[in-house]
Formats: structure tokens, sequence, C-alpha cells
């Protein structure tokens, strides 16, 4: 306690310089443990943002005549104060395992953090910060035979405009040129793009992990943009008006035309680009479609319309297929593989249904279901990461 | 005169409302010619930062509570002030033709514009704009067959550790899996890194687009990082150091063991794995290395050093080779196929030498030697945007 009256007393002794403002949010926490580390996103030569063993995130800013600079993180922001050396430093609560994406508030304005790496999400490009998993190997970068992330731009007829994807290739399939391999469309969350699946969902990490210890079969991964409109600028803006009903999780209800429009475009455009530059088995048996939130929503929408197309689907954190709804389909019996379900523990004490039953239920109806809940996490990217991690270990066998 | 005096008496009335401010210098400069458009650089649905035809950028930041927001570009800060709306708005002066790195400061923080994509440069990741150029057709995205850019992670026994670089590779690679294909090893500058030279540097679309008008003949570029020590922390940051000195134009001098260190990870590292990884012509006449700035000065350096490595050279805005190093260099005659040296003519009224004189000099002493001033431009991204254009058409031939 003594302590604690200490850097009280001494924040705010700090805080008064120049200022006239009461003490900062953060003198009233107990103390963070002193175990802070640079975290793997700050900036080459930045010092932060840190985290420690609590999972506290810190920041510092550089703001020399603010008034007022808080860290929003998690849902919360947290008043920064000034240390000796005149920068904003402040910790937030502990976090959850894994990703999050994280911005400065400087007297008002909302910016990245100029000390951190950026990641698209939540509709700009953000700051994002790394929490040390008790499972991070799976997703680590190691010295083992690295495939490739190849960023690619196309003609799309359907869209009327040249667009852009990133697609993984394993290790392998540059040294067997005659051989052919199957395709997973992994498509990313609302208010994202497809730069999330190679950046912050370590996509390429796990897949090279997952083929050195001989986990999963090889194959190749189309992470394309599934906010189909943004290539028509004319129409309004869709992930503007669908970001904030993301955040409620699981709340979202896409207009029909939306899934039609990403369909036409993945079936009639982005498919026919992938088959004809990749060594692909260009058929549903050996095409898989997955995403998260709003792109697991797609999976399940076009999973179901177009069963003849995708054999195999990945629903993570979007909702799930019932037998009810696997009935509906015409021919999605005959032609379905796999159906895979997954939130992070989290989110099922917000309104979603535990996976777990309908799987049950589906298996009962003859479906090869598996449902996965990645323990301790949310909406997040850690929950997706997992996803990937044990759906990838399912597909093509 | 009525005119600017109005909008001088509205800016003040403006910027009057809840500050105890002087009237900011945007309002004493000439108004801007208003046909503003969105910038190429904004982010999905935002509609700052723009450019107008008189070349200035326009920004515009929501920062409810600050004192004082600017702009910083090009060497100058300019005022911001609130418009109607209560957004901090203003204009720079006109900038070249281009490619610009820019921030904002709110209340003394430096910050990314949080509207904007982000670059790496000034060894941090910033925002950037491009400004309309006059031949900025050359480096369009346009509907012409696409190469490729992959990224790549990679063991480097040099520096004990994973590496990370980017290849473009030609549209016709994988159709032709029996030809192999001769490389250029493309560096950065100070404080940048390897993501330059595919982002800002738009390396796939000058290619893409010369290889379209059939002006040069398809080769492998690799873009690798040249600060070599950042891949080894307990050594002081180099690029800390360097940053300020890039800005003198010129002014920088390496240490001999910098360029010892990325010639020993360029030569027993990358050019091995990227020799084993991708169907390359592994002889001399077949590589070349080039780059801007600090890559400028490590491809003379390493060039002249390494005759029987790289047979090639371009040197942007970095040096020039007089016939005189030349021939200090033994084996260098024997080897070298072509010496390319450029700059910006803003940078030659800064203490550089005009390269046409000693291009001339080089020819007479019997080298393949060009010269090429990139007009109205200084020490920045489109003299070297031009550069690779005009040196990628000589390569290889």
């Amino acid at each position: 306690m003594k302590r604690f009256l200490t850097i009280l007393a001494l924040a705010l002794a700090v805080c008064s310089c120049g200022q006239n403002k009461p003490a900062p949010e953060t003198a009233n926490v107990e103390p963070s443990k002193e175990d802070f580390v640079t975290a793997p996103n700050a900036q080459t030569g930045k010092e932060y943002p840190k985290v420690n063993s609590e999972r506290r995130v810190r920041v510092r800013v550089n703001a020399t005549d603010a008034q007022s600079v808080k860290l929003d993180i998690g849902g919360a922001t947290y008043d920064l104060h000034r240390d000796a050396e005149g920068y904003w430093i402040g910790d937030s609560a502990p976090q959850d395992e894994g990703f999050h994406y994280y911005q400065i508030i400087i007297d008002g304005a909302y910016v990245p953090d100029p000390s951190s790496l950026y990641y698209y999400g939540v509709s700009r490009w953000s700051s994002g910060i790394d929490v040390p998993a008790h499972d991070q190997d799976f997703y680590q970068l190691k010295d083992v035979p690295q495939g490739e992330v190849r960023e690619i731009y196309y003609w799309s007829p359907t869209n009327n405009a040249m667009r852009h994807c990133y697609v993984y290739l394993p290790a392998e399939y540059d040294k067997n040129p005659n051989k052919r391999y199957p395709v997973l469309y992994l498509q990313h969350g609302g208010g994202e793009s497809e730069h999330g699946w190679p950046q912050q969902g370590k996509t390429a990490q796990i897949m090279d992990n997952l083929l050195a210890e001989g986990k999963c079969v090889p194959f190749i991964i189309v992470m394309d943009n599934g906010s189909w409109r943004i290539e028509r600028p004319q129409e309004p803006n869709p992930r503007g008006q669908q970001a904030p009903a993301r955040r409620q999780g699981g709340g979202m209800n896409l207009p029909d035309d939306w899934y039609q429009g990403f369909a036409n475009t993945l079936i009639q455009d982005i498919i026919p680009m992938i088959d004809a530059r990749f060594r692909t088995i260009p058929d549903n048996a050996h095409r898989a479609m997955a995403g998260l939130s709003m792109g697991g929503m797609e999976t399940k929408e076009i999973g179901l319309k177009y069963p003849e197309v995708f054999s195999s689907l990945g629903i993570f954190s979007g909702g799930e297929i019932t037998p009810e709804e696997a009935a509906a389909s015409k021919n999605f019996k005959a032609n379905n593989k796999l159906v895979f379900v997954s939130y992070g523990s989290r989110e099922l004490e917000n309104g979603n249904r535990d996976p777990k039953a309908t799987a049950e239920q589906m298996k009962a109806a003859g479906y090869n279901a598996h449902a996965y809940i990645s323990p301790d996490t949310a909406h997040e990217w850690q929950s997706w990461r997992r996803a990937l991690y044990n759906f990838a270990q399912l597909l093509f066998k």
C-alpha cells in the first residue's frame, strides 16, 4: 500500500507539470508488474509498445503540448500520464492472449501509435499488438521450409476493376512442377481486408509450421477481399456501415445482394483466375471456403448455395450450419465433405450458441462436422488463428 | 483581393472558436485552387488526403480538443485551421510531382495521418501521398499481364536470424517452366526498408508496363533489406544514426563495415537462396545491383569490390563511378557491362555533380555508361521510379 501511494503521489506530481487535470485513471489501479518487454509489433528501433506477464499493454507517446493522451484497446480507454522525461505513458488492463487492435487518443484525435506496426481492421489501418499466448508456438516464424505469400493484381470483369489478393503457396509448390494442389478460399471479417489473414492472421507461419510437423496436407490459400463493393466506389461504402454492427458480435445482418455480389466475384472471377494461374485441382472435392465473422457468414451463405463449388466449409465466429439448413440446400449432402464451426469461448457468453451441440446433430445427420472452442478468447484474431490451425488439419484428407 | 480578405476573415473567425492563437500561416498564402481530389493514398472510404492541380496537398483531421494541428511535408510545416464542422484542415505549398512522406503534428505529437495509407521511410511507418505527375502513366496499375511480388522469409547464417525480402517475378515466369532469368538486386535508401521498392517504388507496376510494351527483357527483382544490422539488435540501430544525414543529400558517410556487413549477407546468404529458389541464370553477366541513396552507395561499394558477382550497376542519387575508381578495381573492366547513374535535377543544385560529364568520361574509357536526370525532382521517390524505368530498359541486353 505504501508503494502504491508513492506511485500515486509521483504520478500526480508528474502530471501537475504544466497541466490542470485530475489524476489519470491509471493511478487508481494496482501497479503493473514491472516485467514489460518490447512487443513484436514495435517498429524497428522502437522500444514501445510493450507487454508484461500480466498481459497488460504499455504505450509511450511523445506529445509535448497535449492536454490529454489515452490508450484505446479492448473496448476501453486508459488515461496516460507524463513520465519523468515528459513522454505520455500508461498501461491497459490485462488483455486476452493474442492480437489486439489499438489506437492512441491525443486531445480527442484518434491516431495510430507512431511506434507500432499497422494492421487493417475496424475499417482503418490501426495499431496492433500481440500479447504472448501459452500456445503461440504454432504461429511463430521458425526456421522450417518456408512457403510464399504472393501479391497478385488481376482484372475482375464482374466488378469492372482491377482487384488485389494474396496467395499462400506451400514450400514444396515450386519443387513439384507436376503436382496439383487443393485450394482454400479464406475470408477476413467486416471492417477488415485481404491484408488480415497474411498479416495478423499469421497464415503462412501457421501453415509452414503445420506442414513441417506433417500435421496437414499441402494446399493453396487464397486471401481476397470479401467486401466486394469497395471496388465499386459509386455505391455506398459497405464497410463503413457494417463496422459498428461487427463489434456487437453476431448481430450483423448483411443484405442478400452483399452475399450474391461477393459470390459472383468469387465464382466468376477469382476461382477461374486462380485455377488458370496455379496448379490447382479444379473440382469441388478439392476446394474449400472459410472465413471469420462476416467472412464466416459469407462462407455459410455461399457454401450452402453453391455446394458444387465448395465441398468443405470453415465458419469462424460467424454462425453455424444446422441439419435443417443443410437439408434445405439442394445437393449439399451429396457434395459436402466437411463443416467446421468455431468460436472464442467468451463469445458463447454473448448470445452465440455452443457449436458443439449442433456439430453432434450434424454428425447424427451424416455430416463430417467439427466444432472448436478457442479457450479464453473473444471475437478476436487469436480465436481465428487457432481456428485455422485446427481447420487446416481436417482439410482435404 | 476581396475574395482573399473574405477567406482570411473566415479563417480567423473559424480559428477563434475556443482558441487563443494567431491566425494560421495558411491564411497568409494565396488561396489554393479548389480542384482538390482524393489521393490514391487515402484509405478505403476516406475522402482525405487530397491533392489539387497546383500539386498542393490538403489534409483534414478530427482532433476535437487540440490547440494546434500541423501538416509536415517536404521539409516544411503548415498550420491547419478548424473548418465549419470542427475538423482541422489545411494545405501545403505546391510539391514536386510524385511520392512524398508526410505526417501530422497534433499538439506536438508527430503521428501518421489516420486517413492515409502508410509507407516505411525516415525510419518509421509514415503517411505518404502521390502528387500527380505528367509522366505517371509508366507506374500506373493497368490491365496488362501482371507479375507477382512474393514475400519470402529465409534463414540467414551470416546474421544468425530469419530475414525477409520481396521478389518480383515477371508475368511469364510461371508460364515458361524451363526458362531461366537474370536477376536485379534492388536496394532502398537510409531510413527505409525492403518495403520501399514494392510499395512507394511501384516496382511491379513499372516492370509490368515496360514488359507489356516490349521495352525491356524479363528479369527477376530481389528487394531485400540493406540495413543489415537491424537483424542484429545487440548492436546500435544504424538506421537511427543515418536518417538525419540522409536528409542532407549526399552527405552520408557509412562505415566500411556497414558495406562489408551487407555485402556478406548479400553474397553469402541472399544470392545463394535466390539462385536455389528461382530459375535464375546464376552468373555475373546476368546479375545486376542497383539502389537509391544509401542503396546506391552500397551498389557502388559492393559493385566495385565484387565485379565477378555483379556485371551491371545502377546508382540512383547515391554517387557515381569515375574512370579512376573503375580503374582501381581489379577485374572491374573485364566484367562490367553497364554503369547507370541518376539524380533528380534539384539534387544537382545541392552539391552533387552532374553525372553526365562523368558518364562521358566513362564512355571514353570504354565503359557502357549512362546518366539520367529526373526533371524537376529532388532526393525523392519520383526520381527513383524514373531511374528504375530508364535503368530497366538498358539491363541485360
